[in-house]
């Protein structure tokens, strides 16, 4: 089934607390609901949220006060705000604008794919063994997957060797949603701490660092879940290519750097309780950064499904 | 209390499983349960491993076999293995050479706290605000701490901000035991995600790197709890000082390198498990590396008891 879809006039989700114990299904048919869903990151995932948003637009029947509480409810992935505006922009045809965003991210998964293998294999490998971070797989999308999508598409084409995947504290996406992907594929895989990661490109086990983006800024900051960061580093040390695989719909010309990037923070029990089971003292404050700035400096290039856009002072395509 | 000393003809040492929830304390008269306590972790961190081992030897009654045994129970910090030797070096009288070596660390502790105190007051604060991972402190320890040592030594002098501390996964010796020491002290700090140190560093929330060490190579390269690696490509690109501080018998003049220091690899169930709850896949392997490599040229300076060492190709004092 796909991550999120739409049947029956409601949106139908995958309810991503749940794995990989249990794959339950959401059915929501309320703006109120989808906030709560994304709030709890029940749908979670750049791509998955423009889709969210823009068929959000169609529950709140073009409402726009409503629509904008919930391009609200995440403030840093801009795919949100972009679904939402998309569709708010066609009020003559709502659903049809909706399905098409939906549409439209099943078609660009596959091509940026396509474009992320070819340019990692004119590079490295094979065999291409790779270390990601967070979920970036088909549950993060409609279907497919961003940088998972990319380990998919060299999968198929048989150039995969072996992929680590970052557990992604404190909510575990990597763990439990990347691995997940990556069981019922029958890829090779493995899991290891987020403060592990940097080591094992250190210690030469992967050759590509393939992640995905909740919004690149105009001069190609790259803002993506905490812990991309210190892959980043450890790929420019270790010599090997640092790859984010991303829709043009991440891209967001309005921001100029990633500081202008407004950073959720969480709430801080996400870290210093496990369930309702204390992991720290009680006095102990915690801050809980959603995401991080990966420098444009440490990209070694950003895979659209329309561009490649290599390291420079500003994004500049160097092929169509 | 101590951490770890010597009652009555066996070892009294905090449990430090149990923490930050309960203060329980283990009583350990054979050499058998002292190696289980080592190796579930009740009994950690470098310093004390090493007054572990020295009265792991009394216990031993000086048997060669079974100190070895004991010696073998981690395999990475060399301290467990150096307070082993310096006992069994002299069997007229083990009690006295263990309880040498059990006060030895707590002068150690107070003499490297000032001179890393020292240290940094000359380059940066106050306030100097810290980075540290895992737990370098009293529990790491006899008593006082090392890298939290120097921390409160700069406390003492009314010279300290604020302490952000990782969590260290998987044992989250970080949010268990460093915050705890923290909150008894009185100490402002916050918890952060082990993926988050770096942003903390890059967004300029500390001045200083504090961290203690398993084993220092001869070259410097430090080998500490996985995660140190992490924090040190972020103070180098920050360009804040990355601080090692450490008692002398954690460096390790036999070992060339790094990449000589045998790493612990820890059952993967720490990572794909809580407490016996499954957050990853059936099918999904975990690989637990407990330590990583720090290189040389990202360590700014070691501090131990005796010299401050500063980067160079090799270690090479350059003050008493």
């Amino acid at each position: 089934m796909r991550t999120i879809d739409w049947q029956d006039g409601h949106i139908v989700a995958i309810d991503q607390t749940r794995l990989p114990t249990e794959l339950a299904v959401l059915h929501i048919d309320t703006v109120e609901d989808l906030i709560d869903a994304i709030r709890r990151l029940a749908i979670r995932g750049a791509p998955a949220l423009g889709v969210a948003g823009a068929l959000g637009v169609v529950l709140a029947g073009g409402d726009r006060e409503l629509s904008e509480r919930l391009q609200a409810a995440r403030p840093t992935a801009v795919n949100l705000a972009w679904g939402v505006q998309r569709v708010l922009a066609r009020p003559d045809d709502l659903l049809a604008e909706a399905l098409c965003v939906l549409e439209d991210d099943v078609t660009a998964n596959r091509a940026l794919s396509r474009r992320g293998a070819d340019w990692v294999l004119d590079r490295v490998g094979p065999p291409v063994d790779v270390q990601t971070h967070c979920n970036a797989g088909a549950l993060a999308c409609v279907e497919w997957g961003t940088a998972l999508g990319v380990v998919r598409a060299l999968h198929e084409r048989g150039t995969l060797g072996h992929v680590y995947v970052d557990e992604t504290r404190p909510l575990l996406q990597g763990s439990r949603l990347t691995t997940w992907e990556l069981a019922q594929l029958g890829i090779p895989h493995t899991l290891v701490a987020d403060s592990a990661g940097p080591s094992v490109i250190a210690r030469g086990l992967v050759n590509v660092v393939v992640v995905g983006a909740d919004r690149i800024a105009a001069n190609g900051d790259v803002v993506n879940k905490i812990g991309t960061y210190p892959l980043a580093l450890a790929a420019q040390r270790a010599g090997i290519p640092f790859v984010v695989a991303a829709p043009e719909s991440t891209i967001d010309p309005a921001t100029p750097t990633g500081a202008d990037v407004p950073i959720e923070i969480r709430d801080g029990a996400e870290l210093t309780h496990i369930a309702s089971w204390p992991i720290a003292p009680e006095q102990t404050q915690a801050l809980n950064f959603a995401f991080d700035v990966t420098p444009a400096d440490l990209v070694s290039v950003i895979i659209t499904e329309q561009r490649t856009l290599h390291r420079t002072t500003a994004l500049q395509a160097d092929s169509p």
